[in-house]
């Protein structure tokens, strides 16, 4: 993690799919709020490109309401000014060679203008169909240079590949263009205030660390749950499923963070270097433990805040036989001193009752003496709350008050962003600022995303040669029952908070 | 501890001193307010004892303002006339032996109207020096009886001695007619539900006891701060001083359950066990060990809630040289395998800025590597409030939100008396019902009164050698300089919360 007193570096953000669903939510309004803030370079410019054909002031039009819509910031027109002021369209046809050798030209023009030295960030907002593509041709026509003292970044967003193999292809494309460390794969979970805050609670505090392994934990429970169903996201979802669009990446990232063991250092690369040894730990699947361990599901009909919903198979250009998982729950284990055979369990589900990401760390129940003898106490729980809500929770045993001695679990609640005045960044304006500073901490390293696919493909395969029994939860409750039935095993039970 | 779900005893409660302040502020509205809640036995009465002549009716209207002031219920007439029913007033001069036979004949009588079957509880709610003869009287009068089936119990009210010396020759004098275990010892702050819950805390949890040592904790800070200066008790507080008053009992029994053992069950005596060793372990005095590590203190006028307020020796009945301490703080070493060479501070005094008793667990530093090694991170507290307010109070570190990884410390409280449902039994009711009940858990047992003077004995003989320079603190600071010297010298200040 990088220092906030070092000078931003000039350079030129030039955003690959510049009418796109992303670019519009996330990415215009994020500039838009670092502009509030004061946080983007001096020397700096925004090159938003995409295959139609308009002018700056059109586009300027088309993506003014989105700031309105999603920024964190009033559309003040002071700011708007500033930001439009150094906002520039760019037709491209992304496969067609020519329209890059102008398009350097205008980069260069832009340098000129902008003092940005030939510095780069290129962003590829767009369906990963164009990622090799767009890579190529940079390369081709020189958009990357390796000797002027300049560089240049790419920033990649997910999917990164569709199972191990592709991802190791798509990797090997890029990393001919682009070094490693200039490679910035979004997990945009990672831009979180709360999953930034792992580390600190980890290893800011003394209290926490000396606890913090499978001598006093029973379980963790990473749940990631949504309400939502498709949407109109069905061609893409067809294609994912929940073990592609939350476990590999996102979930696994939470476990990580979680899991790792102190860093050397706060560098990203000492920091990612943890990581990747809890992913390298995890343990390896039989078939045996995929059946025994993951659970698949995949929403019906059924009915949501009072609402009639249709199930994953109706929805928009599904297939009527669709086999996706809406849902995945995994029993995993990390084979290492810190966390040996202690279980932990990952959650995520399109569709569920709530919407909420949370890690639950259980503490183990005391032996059945002193006040356990009597009574049946609650476990110790700590609980990291991601999203909507960003916190800390935690629960204890107290003394009810009067006369017996009865025991009652009491909570304690610290919440990032009840307070009305405390306005989180949006993880797309952290990251987006971390490219700019070149701070890699919260992108995933190529290592990490193949050990992540390493992890689940096994899982992907033996689903293949096996066709599940679907829908099998209605949309609405936690899931199929076999969800509870892989912690009921252990005599445990996923915790509501 | 015992549960709640045994009957109640038959007996007949004695109250020396009934027309004390002790008995109009405290027992009788406890009396009361057990009334109401339905805990007072079946078989059940009350008899107030003091030298006036009054008739009953007189005793009822003179004692009924009381409950409306100081009970925590309504002064519902109901209930009211349900207590009425069997409290009665008797007229004894505790020096006057005849009377004694009188008052026998008195209690057979109730016992065949209530079914009490002998059962006694004789609260000697008086000052000190009629403890000896009320039990000495007691004895040749027969009213305490070794064979008949039934129990006697006596309930002392401190001061319990004025030190090691007259502790021991009073203890000798009760322990002749009661055996130990029908002691009862008061020290109201036993009463206090924030203190009863500490064993709770401690040892219904697992997350607290692994790091409940000198491995993880800095250091204890044991406060007890009145705003109040001695008020119309001066001739009392003449011949006590803040070491007698408030650390040889309350203080040092806060210590004893924050850092006693596990006891083996939850029975009395296995809890009087385990806090007597901790009493025991306390690093005895050297001279030198009393000079630099204990600080005594006595207001002179100063400013409170910008009210001017007199001196210590300018009020009332107080002498205008006095060298009694209104003040004091020391720190103490527990010499055991948990505590050692770990401080802990205790700190009690009159005319303080607040009115607070707690108790704070300052965890130990992180070293300076990871997030302390460019910010100075405040500690980790853990604070157990006990009055006025009721609760727990955890500080830690946490990522502030925000581009830049700054850390901040966060609060999180679990309040047990600020919710308006909770209305917390008052110390006295909880303690009457334990005797009542014959659980002692919540007494203090000889040995650890007599451990208390020999650890305190040592300090009161040095300080009547050397006399003090007083006033050494204005009345509304936090104590004389000394106090902060002595936490400074180990690079620590007090806490305040």
């Amino acid at each position: 993690m990088i220092n906030a007193n070092q000078p931003e570096p000039a350079c030129l953000l030039v955003i690959f799919g510049a009418t796109g669903d992303l670019t519009h939510r996330k990415l215009i309004p994020a500039l838009f709020n670092l502009t509030k803030e004061h946080l983007l370079p001096e020397h700096f410019a925004v090159v938003a490109v995409s295959r139609r054909t308009q002018s700056n002031e059109t586009y300027h039009q088309d993506v003014y309401p989105s700031i309105a819509k999603f920024s964190r910031f009033k559309p003040e027109s002071m700011v708007w000014e500033q930001l439009q002021a150094r906002l520039f369209y760019y037709n491209l046809d992304f496969n067609h060679s020519e329209g890059y050798l102008e398009f350097q030209k205008f980069l260069s023009g832009l340098d000129s203008r902008f003092h940005t030295q030939g510095n780069r960030i290129f962003y590829l907002a767009v369906a990963p169909e164009f990622f090799e593509v767009i890579v190529e041709k940079l390369q081709q026509h020189r958009l990357v240079a390796h000797d002027n003292g300049s560089w240049q970044r790419v920033v990649i967003e997910k999917p990164f590949g569709h199972d191990l193999n592709s991802a190791t292809t798509l990797n090997q494309k890029i990393a001919k263009v682009f070094p490693e460390k200039n490679i910035y794969r979004i997990d945009h979970y990672l831009g979180k205030e709360m999953l930034q805050n792992i580390l600190v609670i980890r290893f800011a505090n003394a209290f926490f660390e000396p606890i913090w392994n499978s001598r006093f934990i029973d379980n963790i429970q990473i749940t990631s749950a949504e309400t939502v169903g498709v949407e109109t996201r069905g061609p893409y979802y067809e294609k994912s499923g929940a073990i592609r669009d939350m476990v590999q990446n996102h979930l696994l990232q939470l476990l990580a963070l979680i899991a790792m063991e102190p860093p050397v250092s706060l560098d990203a690369e000492y920091i990612r270097d943890e990581k990747v040894k809890v992913l390298r730990s995890l343990k390896p699947w039989t078939p045996e433990a995929i059946r025994d361990n993951v659970v698949r599901g995949q929403y019906g009909p059924g009915q949501l805040d009072s609402q009639r919903v249709s199930g994953y198979r109706q929805e928009d250009r599904v297939k009527p036989d669709s086999a996706v998982e809406t849902f995945v729950a995994m029993k995993v284990m990390i084979d290492n001193l810190r966390w040996g055979a202690m279980p932990i369990y990952l959650r995520t589900g399109k569709r569920l009752p709530a919407k909420s990401t949370e890690i639950i760390i259980e503490f183990k129940a005391l032996p059945k003496i002193l006040f356990q003898k009597s009574e049946q106490l609650e476990s110790n729980l700590l609980v990291i709350r991601i999203q909507p809500q960003e916190g800390v929770f935690f629960q204890f045993n107290a003394k009810s008050p009067g006369q017996a001695t009865l025991i009652a679990p009491v909570q304690m609640e610290f919440c990032q962003n009840c307070c009305e005045t405390v306005n989180s960044p949006e993880a797309y304006e952290r990251l987006l600022y971390d490219v700019i500073r070149g701070d890699s901490t919260l992108f995933t390293r190529w290592d990490e995303v193949e050990t992540s696919w390493r992890f689940v493909d096994p899982i992907l395969t033996a689903w293949k040669d096996s066709p599940p029994v679907f829908p099998n939860y209605s949309a609405g409750t936690w899931g199929p029952e076999a969800a509870d039935r892989l912690l009921a095993r252990g005599g445990r039970n996923w915790r509501q908070i």
